[in-house]
């Protein structure tokens, strides 16, 4: 398998991060690009739930994928198996990506011949929820053995993001996880909040994910 | 039960953190106070593992808890219950603590009457691992259902901790999660950790942690 290509990117000099974010937004529209920031805390199953999506998704859409990490390139190298032009940013330790950076990795990337780009964050539950990436739609995962109480603990990336994946739900039987609990904790937050119980490894929950994101997609680039 | 006390901190002025934790460090050991800064991702169960940690060593030392979190009480207010004298520190969205804001939060919980104090540092695997707090032992929780991948794609946290606490192992079966794998990744960042396997739920493997954290903080206080 080809390497996956690495770019390093800096802090951007925006003073402004939410105006970037903005300009970066409408020229996708302008282009007809839809931008997916996908974060979580580490080990939620990101990685494992993206591959899914890009199954299901990657016969109707042009998929690329830009995956931030401090320093490894472990998950760029498992989607890239999947066939999707991949990067791997590295952020030199920073805790999330800004406007800034996104734009430098989309630029890496190149975007002409994709419909549908899928920037996974740095796996964290606080920065990355501060810096308005440009993104179309931001989601999150939550996975079952994390707990039910993250929307009290981490309220802003509830209130920032318009999707709740909540993973892991094949092992719920092993877990005091109350998902009545975690949807009302997470609407509190976000009366608007769509979420959907999943299980990325065993596929249950699935379709209804890749459906709402299918139809966003479409919506934007028509 | 008695409402925990809230403090808020504020990033600390000092432009050079690792003097300023080593002034700490010191006054700690000739005050004979231990301090332990425990930092895992969110979910990974630092909160039970605490719980457990301070029922088994209340009646040899005198234990105050500082629960660090973006705005909630939700955490403080289980530890409160053991019994311990708790403080919770609101960081203001910071997504860790440095040593100017644990020096302040140790002002506040009062150490006069304590032998071990027991920081919870916000859930991040990424930006507390950055900034020594003055402690005297740093100790991180992985848990299981994270992955056994996390030294490859965390590295600094697990290089600079000493103990590295593997918790949920009641859930193996149900997880990919390779014991041996983890420890090969951890002890490559950082061959001096000690690596302590446990279920902080089932109690199992808890007694191990437990005599090691005695043995550290006698040696300190003595």
């Amino acid at each position: 398998m080809e390497k996956v290509r690495i770019i390093e990117v800096k802090e951007s000099i925006f003073a402004d991060n939410d105006r970037e974010a903005e300009r970066i937004r409408l020229q996708l529209k302008q282009e007809k690009k839809f931008l997916l920031n996908l974060m979580s805390s580490p080990g939620s199953g990101k990685t494992t739930t993206l591959i899914r999506t890009i199954e299901a998704l990657k016969d109707e859409f042009r998929i690329g994928v830009m995956e931030a990490d401090i320093e490894s390139s472990v998950d760029a190298e498992k989607i890239a198996a999947t066939g999707v032009k991949t990067i791997q940013i590295h952020t030199g330790g920073m805790c999330h990506l800004d406007a800034g950076m996104t734009e430098q990795g989309l630029k890496e990337l190149g975007t002409e011949d994709l419909d549908l780009v899928i920037l996974e964050n740095v796996g964290n539950l606080v920065c990355p929820a501060e810096f308005d990436t440009g993104a179309v739609k931001n989601a999150m995962i939550l996975s079952v053995p994390e707990g039910h109480d993250k929307p009290l603990k981490y309220p802003l990336i509830f209130t920032v993001c318009d999707v709740l994946i909540i993973n892991k739900i094949d092992v719920l039987p092993y877990f005091d996880f109350d998902l009545e609990k975690v949807r009302e904790y997470a609407q509190m937050r976000n009366p608007n909040l769509k979420i959907f119980p999943v299980s990325a490894k065993t596929g249950e929950g699935m379709d209804d994910w890749n459906s709402w994101l299918r139809q966003q997609v479409n919506d934007w680039i028509q």
